[in-house]
């Protein structure tokens, strides 16, 4: 062992964290040890209060601190529509965009033959019970646009459609901002096959 | 605020680590949230013991859990050598190397007037106190090979010269395994100064 024991068992954790190898690890580590006592028991009480003070909201699945979570008990958004992404951390993004004035289902996954995940895998039956309401007259999917994501909305579509709620999946297309010269040939021709009239 | 509390806590931990902007830290938290308990436990608990079990050790500057550390009081080493480096992580790749049985002197820094850090700034008074032992017969410098790590090993051969020490640079030239093609026009003249005879 080259590492003194307290480092190694740091970098031993900050390996389980994606995209950190060996080499950043150590840099990290060693980096944890000139930092401020007072952020490095902060780091460590904020790692406990993630797991310790946040749950799923059991209506819509999102990460929150209180069940129902903030956006299911808000009487003031829209009750008729829910957007269904496949993690928690999309919601943010959308509700970033600070225009959806709607309700969200958060999936926890997508359908994935491959790695064996199927409808019952995954956050969709209670989204199929929430449809049960009269209220909700769309569906928005935004799961991710490859192919499990798009599989996924594709089945959830089947699903709701004889329910006689609309059902709709976000637009495809250029980034705004983006370069049609850079853009990959499946975006240009969602991008062509979804364009608008001006 | 679009994150729920603990997480934006979580984030902003996360974000003082070196590297680390605000999207890799929302990316970072809300896996943390999906992490074993048990690891995330252990992460928290690895980051206070690096603060608690880890000192400096009071001959070298090493970072060591007991102080002297273990190099510094292994008999069996090389006691008439002291390497000289910048970090105590420069310390864990010298080792790595298996080769060098000598003893380290780790500075926390170097010498640099643009930020203001002057000798006293760095551990720089203890290896002029570790000299005054007859037993060193050499210093290698190995300060890292850019303008403020040559400038504070210059510093340092100056003063340690006229106590008759042997004071030596690591050797700059091509890194194993390169190829010329892409090598920087001064690490090429350093290869070309620095040719040895076949």
């Amino acid at each position: 062992m080259y590492y003194p024991e307290p480092i190694s068992r740091l970098m031993e954790s900050y390996m389980k964290l994606p995209g950190i190898g060996e080499k950043t690890a150590s840099r990290l580590a060693f980096y944890t040890v000139n930092m401020r006592e007072e952020d490095v028991t902060d780091f460590a009480k904020n790692l406990v209060s993630v797991k310790r003070d946040l749950k799923y909201c059991s209506i819509c699945g999102n990460i929150t601190e209180s069940d129902p979570c903030s956006i299911c008990s808000d009487k003031n958004r829209d009750q008729s529509v829910i957007l269904v992404v496949e993690q928690a951390k999309d919601v943010i993004a959308l509700e970033k965009m600070q225009e959806y004035s709607g309700l969200y289902h958060v999936l926890h996954g997508v359908l994935s033959p491959v790695e064996g995940t199927g409808p019952e895998d995954i956050n969709m039956a209670s989204l199929l019970k929430r449809l049960q309401n009269d209220e909700v007259k769309e569906v928005i999917i935004a799961t991710n646009a490859n192919v499990e994501g798009e599989a996924t909305a594709t089945y959830l579509s089947r699903l709701i459609k004889p329910a006689e709620i609309k059902v709709s999946r976000l637009a495809h297309g250029l980034s705004v901002g983006s370069d049609i010269e850079y853009a990959d040939e499946v975006t240009l021709l969602k991008a062509v096959e979804g364009r608008t009239e001006m």
